[in-house]
């Protein structure tokens, strides 16, 4: 995502001065195809642009590059914008925010509800929260990355209502796994069931988007079953501390742990069909 | 269901003879409204037509009304048409087909993906399963009836079709409760979420037909809580049958059974978003 949305920042005239990835060779291969540095630590990262965007996998990835201690994005901060693009939970927003905060720096966060493609193409639908001023700072950037930009409140927000996105993105998806693996075993035909599913209540965006793909068995990865199975973990803790029950969402998030522990994790989120079609893993 | 079926095939000008519920107070007042009789027995019932069309609740029911022995519609019935149109299994059909055939009366699946509003208004989405032959004999009410006919293979194959959309129809609304409920639960504007949802892969057909009324417990019933559980459990014994895991299905199931034993069966299937609002069952 970081990779396509650097190159779409160039493509429409922004100076792009630094990449950054714990994978070295990615970060060295970008930076030349960019004109660019690749520098190796967080802090000259920060000291390299005005504005700094994040792409992270998960909580823990989070913390890391805004540390309290050590290399980190905070060194030298004062005066930076950091837009937070990572699907992770709304605390951890909130959390990187008062550090920010604390060194004088400004941080907002833009959840991306697209993929790869939207990416490259500057067609994300962004979900952005934090302060009126540091979201008109950063509109141009955010509008050279996007065809849609959704504003809710403070930081944490959008991150609740993306949290909620993939969920039911999520669970649908199983759910299509779940239909059209039982219809293969009962001997259906699959794009005749497509069809129906579509022109009924069964119909959903998954069904346009991962139908196909969960026939043909083509998981190229676009969103990971290891991402989905974190995204909807994300939103059973605010579940959790919200006391709403959330058993499909538990369920969900069980087959794309099932997936990883099967390796195939780095499958697109439609690989969850692998465990439902007959003959394929069960 | 059936009343309204009833209903348009008069004004199609087909003649209704004879209507018959197991409400007998029911069938007497939908006799007088349509000039029809309102036989007390299931034999009547097949002696005052060429072509019965029957909607029951479920599988029980359903070899209720085509007993082997006792008052059932089988008596008398050679040369009569069955057009079968409730949700039950797959393997119903084909015992009820093969009893029609015993005496020499034909069976016809077709199935309804639709509800009360769709059957007064002769646009019933049917999925029909049965012999070329006995379609075409009975075509010209199948299309007075529905605005699509979409013909699978012989008795049985329609209901596995049915199963599968509502097992998926009842997965995406348990999952658009989770979400919404959630939402609810976190402060945010359920709304603008709606909205995020329906531009994102969380987007569902019943989204656009159950989200509203979700948020705001308008649960009168076009589809119950009560038939959505029977649905997902027809499924949910396909899958066991298929050896398919289906845990979502499951998940769904119990959710439905849950309302019923809340008392809340006869609440619209939206009425799930009572388990999972605050403030509400939880």
């Amino acid at each position: 995502m970081g990779a396509n949305m650097a190159r779409r920042l160039k493509e429409t005239g922004h100076r792009v001065s630094a990449v950054y990835d714990v994978r070295r060779d990615s970060a060295k291969a970008l930076a030349q195809e960019l004109g660019c540095s690749a520098p190796e630590s967080l802090k000259e990262v920060t000291a390299s642009a005005d504005v700094i965007l994040t792409v992270v996998t998960d909580n823990a990835a989070m913390r890391g590059i805004f540390a309290p201690e050590g290399d980190s994005l905070l060194i030298g901060a004062a005066g930076k914008f950091f837009i937070n693009c990572a699907t992770v939970s709304p605390s951890i927003h909130l959390e990187v925010s008062a550090a920010c905060d604390a060194v004088g720096a400004s941080a907002l966060e833009a959840c991306m509800a697209s993929s790869i493609t939207q990416a490259r193409n500057g067609t994300l639908y962004l979900m952005v929260g934090g302060s009126e001023n540091v979201f008109l700072s950063l509109e141009s950037i955010l509008k050279d990355l996007s065809s849609t930009i959704q504003r809710f409140g403070g930081i944490g927000e959008a991150a609740k209502v993306k949290a909620l996105v993939n969920m039911v993105m999520n669970i649908n998806t199983a759910a299509l796994a779940e239909g059209l693996g039982l219809g293969a075993a009962m001997g259906l035909d699959l794009q005749m069931l497509k069809i129906v599913f579509a022109q009924t209540g069964a119909n959903s965006r998954v069904l346009e988007t991962d139908g196909d793909d969960m026939i043909a068995r083509e998981h190229d990865c676009y969103f990971s079953a290891a991402h989905a199975a974190k995204d909807s973990g994300i939103a059973n803790e605010l579940a959790v501390e919200a006391g709403v029950p959330v058993p499909l969402s538990h369920a969900t998030e069980l087959q794309y742990r099932r997936l990883i522990s099967l390796g195939l994790g780095e499958l697109d989120k439609s690989g969850i069909a692998e465990l439902t079609f007959p003959g394929r893993t069960v």
